[in-house]
């Protein structure tokens, strides 16, 4: 039986999470929900399913260390790492290699390191069942997330015919794949009833995607031969033009199949999301990261500092508030995708702070 | 001719600059307007008027280093402990026996070391006036700040007829002392123009007050007399009721005079007066100090935090934003008076952080 084995890719370095985010620090290694990184949470969800030894991560070279720290269990000679990032369809590549030499004939799951998902008894279920199916059938399977509002910042999948069932899941072809739709769009997508969000969760046998990587992405397939005949990854990888995997692959493939996930499923994708993945207190407010919050009157906050800081609210409606690193940031949760240009203008104007 | 003696007040420890200000960091160590603390201020405003050799600080006995820190001109002998605090009556008592021993015909000046009085030229041309007619007349000279606003946070000072002119400043006796008035009252003040805000400030000949402590703080007195023949300071202070000079003495003393302070003076009695008492940015923003603020779309706000930190406002409005001492705090300015309740939960629940 073909063995499973998990590709974490930890290589993104976003600035939405300023000031505890940092290019040095990315929000993968942030403790965002639960006790823990969100890396190592991602890394705990597959317990039971996959055994650590068959886990690999890619991330960038310089957040080796980081990686290091973050996840103790991590096989030395299961860190991969990309000397710059080349997005998705690279980074997936360049694992895959190392999983085909190893084991050909098994079977990849692969997952983005910073998403929030639970239960996790639940997601490994579905990733078992998309196993299965991938196993089976050959094809490239994904998981689709079962939309609760129109979401604009998502791309979506469309659904097609069910092809049957795997443990209890349904599995469908895949339609096709959508970039992210204006608002009218996502309410018609959401209408139907056929569409899911594009989670960037994949699970496909190697032989599968080692097909895939040659037919779709032939200078990818030439730079890491010649990197398996000795010739330096560094200046190989450096040349590839960054593309996306949903674009380079799954656009184009024709044997897709997808699973829904219609648990807990967030992205994080900036501070107010916090509100939506972790308990409130009586008044609806949030602390994540250990500091100590005192409120007087004070209705909806999210607050994110460290255990040792103190961090006192008087009379505050709906506002995120965090320490780290040596910077406040005080934002309207409503406005905190605005951190991206305060973010902008720090890089420009004192280029030290990031 | 009798020599200009400075008694600066340094003993306070107040609540309400929490996080800056600390049990063991008051205010008075704070930089709230300028480019040093309220105390270096204090002192540097009689730059020109009074030599460093004739300035006395007294303060607690914890604080001594943070002032020596302070103030690197102030001679050691200059400065005076107290054991612990007793309020202004026993405090100017205990500085007046050290000025009364070393120049009995001197001319004292007692200022708080915590409020901001602009321009300092003017200030000096005031204590100069006042410090003559306290050398004419013997009487116990105050000065009342020219009221702005129905202030009901300031006790008052009825002025009665001018006794005359000193150097260009009216000299009026003082009718009488009023606490704290109820808004109705301080608006019937203001409009009668004989009122002003009691500030603290007093100028007297030694000789003067030396006997107003005798006649009007007999037990203060006694415990001065002993502490001069050798007893231990520390349990004769810690004996003596804690009472302010105002009540104590100016209440009860026949002859009383008055000048009027009709430039700035700022108490600076919670986070939002630093609005009033520092420059703003083109969006009313108010930054002191030192660290770096960066805004986009935030309007009227207040920020203290050090130098080296960095405080990031987005798309709020009217807000106190501080970082001192690993603890954030964020309160509209209208609410600043609330940090005292803050810091009072905080005592209780974890006395720790005072």
């Amino acid at each position: 039986m073909s063995e499973l084995y998990a590709v974490l890719m930890a290589g993104g370095s976003g600035t939405r999470f300023w000031p505890a985010s940092r290019r040095a620090w990315p929000k993968q290694f942030l403790t965002i929900a639960g006790e823990r990184s969100m890396i190592a949470e991602t890394w705990a969800r597959l317990d039971g399913l996959i055994p650590p030894a068959r886990r690999l991560v890619v991330t960038a070279a310089s957040q080796e260390q980081l990686v290091r720290d973050a996840l103790p269990e991590l096989a030395p000679e299961n860190l991969v790492l990309e000397p710059v990032g080349r997005n998705t369809g690279p980074c997936i590549a360049l694992a895959s290699s190392v999983i085909a030499r190893r084991a050909p004939d098994s079977v990849q799951v692969i997952l983005p390191a910073d998403h929030v998902i639970r239960p996790a008894e639940s997601f490994r279920a579905t990733l078992a069942a998309a196993a299965e199916e991938a196993r089976a059938s050959g094809a490239l399977v994904t998981l689709g997330i079962r939309p609760t509002y129109p979401a604009t910042g998502f791309g979506y999948i469309e659904a097609a015919e069910e092809t049957g069932r795997r443990a209890g899941h349904a599995v469908r072809r895949v339609a096709r794949f959508v970039e992210k739709p204006p608002r009218a769009k996502a309410e018609e997508f959401l209408k139907t009833g056929r569409f899911c969000w594009n989670s960037g969760l994949f699970v496909w046998r190697t032989d599968a995607i080692e097909r895939a990587v040659s037919e779709f992405m032939p200078a990818v397939r030439d730079a890491l031969d010649r990197m398996s005949r000795g010739e330096s990854l560094d200046a190989l990888y450096r040349a590839l033009t960054p593309v996306a995997i949903d674009v380079a692959v799954m656009e184009r493939a024709s044997e897709r199949r997808m699973l829904a996930i219609d648990y807990e499923w967030n992205d994080v994708g900036s501070w107010d999301a916090l509100a939506a993945v972790n308990p409130a207190d009586a008044h609806g407010n949030v602390a994540v990261g250990g500091a100590a919050v005192v409120s007087e009157d004070a209705h909806g906050c999210i607050v994110h500092a460290p255990a040792g800081q103190v961090v006192a609210l008087i009379g505050v409606k709906d506002l995120v508030v965090v320490h780290a690193h040596g910077a406040t940031l005080v934002v309207p949760k409503e406005r905190a995708q605005d951190v991206k240009k305060i973010v902008e203008r720090l890089e420009k104007e004192r280029g030290e702070f990031l």
